[in-house]
């Protein structure tokens, strides 16, 4: 049985997105129906849309950054009912069985998580939809509650951005007193410049451009380094516990390894390829440094972060935008014309 | 003040290694006086005979894995007295007083630690020479007890060989149930072989001939894959908590990182280099994995291997021969023509 959805999707790699009209799985025993009010923007919906990764299926309807109001539960769901304010991420699925599963690292699921969109739900074989779109289904499981008093719309990309920064600060231990480093400021770069700060940590900001200081001041640094100057640079030398590289393109890291202190980790969350110029190992063995990758975070780690920034009052910076103006929206992302995050009032979607 | 001592030399990079004496000082008051009896022959000490890293001072006298009995000491040490068994490893001194420093980490002494030879002692300025000799001095808190019953001549390569291999497996925490991986069979590798098997782990070896499976089952490998067998490659996928790199030139380290675990590491202990072809941040991303180094270890850890070695009867794989045999020995170690480490007996030694 399914329903009948209004979405915004793209129909091939070449065309903008435009309305289309879907089919939904009515509710399953353990799923939450949630009428979609706010749907940030991620560079991944753009790449995907746009077939820049080369596994997209059309049509595709994006959007991994979902906040909106529960319209129905299935019968054994627990944790919602109608009327409940909620959020769907990155993930609405993965195997709950593995190893990483059962540690509430389900975005390793080493059977592959389902995606939230391009995806296909593991049970009726149905293509995923994202949140560009009236109305969202998804097992409770993998449905975040909006703590009380949030922000919905500020909160929207914390489900991608949000926590593709928050997880490596949580796994390499941030805290009061740490020193943590952020390349790159953009959704991911802002992000984690405002959590790093709320975690106690001593933020500093790696930037090409002097400009961004102010406002990389505003969401948290407390120190800003241009690193194209090797004076600056040779003054943070062994200073870092963590390195957070949010910067989507290649670039080169070297530089970045000898600011991270004995036992220093560069993660990246944001860059998928080849590490280029070729990365070299003596900033590893003179330290004990590590290069590392982080790929968003857990669901039950997905809820602290939210229940978190709501504590410590931390949205993302966000431009809100009308559902047809998305095409033009992803023409300035890639200019990095936003700042921080778009993030689409789906009450603007009609047919 | 100082004493004349027979040691072996390279007079410069292009020379066989020959009898050499030179000016030590005399035993300061923290200083142990050690009559060298056997000493283990490390491929950085070819490197480094032969200038191939590029800082190499002559003359120059090699050896850092060196053993030997107590013949005299300074007037407030109190770890050692004249007779014991003792031993020096890659460092004879360091800062003492920076962040590594105190914390047992030596190694990575924010000024630099004082090599065992082609360094220069930070008080007096005389240059270090290393264990190719039939003496050797330096502080107490640099120098290790030999523990009760230990095989002397096998233990010598401990000292760099085996804690090279011993600190990446106490850091990352191998034990009992742990997977680990080795890449490459030589003198590093053959000791992380027992070191990780002593230790609890369940043991592979990668190696790119399955000729050395027989060898590596009896040093404790449980595994072998063979590097260039993609079944056996994949086989192992998502396999290891750690992989310990041994191979000392450049190589392709992207096949390995799927057989990482999630969270597992890669830790380079023999490369120092561009990691080439480039390291895709794939693997990384979507498992968490680490790509890391690691460099010697600190002293007190030293001496809890050295402790460890004595309690499970673990040593080195020698090859004993005679000081004028040294510069045959490089020639056959560029081969890869040892099993697995060539140890001087240093009562060959004479002018
Ligand atoms: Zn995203
Ligand atoms: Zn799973
Ligand atoms: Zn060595
Ligand atoms: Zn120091």
């Amino acid at each position: 049985m399914t329903l009948k959805v209004l979405g915004y999707a793209a129909q091939s790699a070449k065309v903008p997105l435009a309305p289309f009209e879907f089919e939904q799985r009515e509710a399953r025993a353990d799923d939450v129906v949630i009428d979609v009010m706010y749907c940030g923007v991620c560079h991944s919906d753009l790449h995907q849309a746009r077939n820049d990764w080369g596994f997209s299926t059309y049509p595709l309807v994006p959007g991994h950054e979902v906040v909106g109001r529960v319209a129905k539960v299935g019968k054994n769901v627990t944790k919602f009912k109608v009327g409940d304010y909620a959020g769907i991420g990155c993930m609405v699925d993965s195997c709950r069985t593995c190893s990483p599963c059962e540690k509430g690292l389900e975005q390793y699921c080493l059977e592959g998580n389902t995606q939230t969109y391009n995806s296909v739900d593991r049970h009726d074989h149905m293509p995923t939809y994202g949140g560009y779109s009236k109305s969202i289904v998804a097992s409770e499981s993998f449905v975040l509650r909006m703590p009380e008093g949030i922000d919905l719309k500020a909160a929207a990309p914390l489900l991608c951005a949000g926590i593709t920064t928050w997880s490596p600060l949580r796994h390499w231990n941030i805290t009061k007193g740490s020193k943590v480093g952020v390349v790159g400021l953009g959704g991911l770069g802002h992000m984690a410049l405002k959590l790093a700060n709320a975690l106690g940590a001593e933020v500093t900001l790696f930037t090409r451009s002097a400009g961004k200081a102010e406002d990389a001041r505003r969401l948290g640094a407390h120190h800003i380094v241009v690193s194209t100057d090797e004076a600056q640079m040779a003054a943070t030398h062994g200073e870092f516990d963590l390195i957070i590289d949010t910067v989507p393109y290649v670039h080169d890291i070297n530089p970045y390894m000898p600011t991270l202190n004995i036992d220093g980790t560069l993660v990246f969350v944001g860059f998928l390829g080849d590490i280029s110029p070729m990365l070299n190992t003596l900033s590893l063995i003179l330290g004990r440094r590590s290069v590392a990758g982080s790929c968003i975070g857990g669901i039950a780690e997905t809820q602290e972060m939210l229940d978190f920034c709501a504590k410590h009052n931390i949205g993302s910076d966000i431009e809100m935008i009308n559902m047809p103006d998305i095409n033009d929206a992803y023409e300035r992302m890639l200019k990095s014309d936003v700042k921080y995050r778009f993030v689409i009032d789906m009450a603007t979607l009609t047919a």
